[in-house]
């Protein structure tokens, strides 16, 4: 038996979610049985995709939604050693027993921190990798627009394209995001669009138009980016932040879908595991050898998942957002 | 030399064109030169398509945009002869001079009436056909749901859709509409949008959920939609005739996309060439044997065109509108 933490959602937000949605609560976890194994947490995620999950199928009072990398401390599964580590499903625990479904052993480069494997090389980059390459059919040399470019999925996005020979625009929400995308990452143009028209800044961006408009926020960037879209242009819609925790502008510009055949596609991460084997050796590849590069925002601390989670509505992190919770 | 008539735009529509925004220009046509012929307009049509043109790209003080009917009635052309019908995009003309690029020589199915090849065998069913089979990639015995289902495109969409053994779904605006999709065409559930809650009565009509929503309205309709898409559902965009005179609500269901995995697509009707020779098989043996049925609002003389372009906005038509020249 050993003292455990689990995050539960203890009301269904209104709006963006505040700390009292959410409560740490005390549990023992008991030993691994038979078959069985017990893990302790070591890095969580929190991103985007949770907040829809909050109103709909996220259940009150029990351990929250999410995935981690989690090490095996305690052994009596004939796969699993301890020691081993492990990718996880098994939502915001401190540690949790299981009988090894759903746990992948992870073998990390010892060139690469363990963190890019919650990111760059997780869930964050198979999205990144599939959406923009498969669902948006991305082109070399193509005219990119990548929204929330600052972030765990859109800065993977913009480098990607960058990589194909793009010419890519990105739109982030703070000063320094702006000068990171343009000094370190390269991009072709940066908007803020928290001090810029985004509108009349996108059109100044794209003497050229847009191929391919890498979604991710949805409401006034969708409709910015529409009248923008080239003939046959793609829309991977991978997630629409703007509008998950409700208010907010419709969407008034579709109509630019039919004379420029348009396509718009929905996709989740769980889309490309055909993929998985070239994104990794890509990935692997342009991480060690710079030519991906990341930011990371660690919170340390299993109790500050909610801190994080609420965070990602305000811009709190620079790229991937982390929960440590032991190392 | 002879008198003939243009319908001009005269001012730029604010909201529903009114008929002040147009004028009825008499005019001299020339008799027909060398390796020319001159057209007699017999049919013309108006489509919803025309609107954002207004706005747009449609010039003011010359004759309309718009497809037709006409016969050779003079001919010093190698290739058309006196008494030929052609098809042609010569716009809103009783009588136009052409050196016969853009006509087509169409010679009818005796048992089909001419006016057909307006609608149901021109660019009207063309547009369906290839949306609905091609774009939206309809399968046998798919939930389907058409908006505008009683009009040029979306009935013919929505009897196509029958004959492939499909669950088919129609929205109208008026009950004698309703009448003829359930009773006539057969649909299994016909929606009156103007006098039913849209939303909970297409979720009450289609318990199976939606495969392919053919969208020619937008808006209200487009957010109603969303949300009953099937995963993997497409949503091929003909037109979005909510928004073509301004006003109404954005769309904020946007984020069903996601989950779903749905594809929306634009297309116009000039996307099929590459289908049209199995299109005018399959229609023509379609309205022969009385499988596909259609409507048709016929409004005589040339000068009612402004009233029949406006009359689609208020539902005025069932099925094709279209305008009788000359007989």
């Amino acid at each position: 038996m050993s003292a455990s933490r689990q995050i539960h959602l203890v009301r269904r937000p209104h709006g963006v979610p505040v700390p009292a949605d959410f409560a740490v609560v005390e549990v023992d976890t008991p030993d691994a049985g038979d078959g069985q194994v017990q893990v302790q947490n070591l890095l969580m995620s929190v991103d985007p995709y949770m907040r829809p999950r909050l109103t709909a199928d996220q259940p009150l009072d029990v351990a929250m939604i999410g995935g981690g990398i989690g090490r095996v401390v305690q052994s009596r599964h004939a796969r699993l050693r301890e020691g081993d580590l492990v990718r996880h499903g098994a939502g915001m625990q401190e540690r949790f027993v299981s009988d090894g479904k759903g746990l992948a052993v992870l073998t990390p480069d010892p060139a690469l921190s363990l963190s890019v494997y919650m990111h760059a090389l997780g869930g964050t980059g198979i999205t990144a990798y599939g959406g923009l390459l498969e669902t948006g059919a991305l082109k070399d040399g193509e005219q990119v627009f990548v929204s929330t470019a600052g972030g765990a999925v859109g800065s993977v996005v913009a480098q990607i394209a960058k990589l194909k020979g793009c010419y890519v625009v990105g739109s982030t929400g703070a000063d320094d995001k702006v000068a990171w995308l343009k000094d370190e990452v390269g991009l072709d143009a940066v908007i803020n669009y928290k001090t810029q028209p985004l509108a009349q800044a996108l059109a100044a961006a794209t003497p050229k138009g847009i191929d391919v408009y890498f979604e991710n926020v949805g409401g006034a960037h969708l409709d910015a980016a529409l009248p923008r879209m080239n003939v046959r242009g793609r829309i991977p819609v991978c997630g629409m932040i703007s509008t998950y925790n409700g208010g907010g502008e419709g969407v008034r510009n579709l109509f630019a879908l039919i004379y420029g055949r348009v396509r718009m596609e929905g996709f989740v991460a769980s889309d490309f595991p055909h993929l998985n084997a070239a994104f990794v050796e890509d990935m692997t590849g342009w991480l060690k050898d710079g030519r991906v590069k990341y930011q990371e925002t660690i919170l340390d601390g299993f109790e500050r998942a909610p801190e994080g989670l609420i965070g990602l509505f305000s811009g709190l992190n620079s790229g991937k957002m982390l929960i440590r919770v032991a190392s």
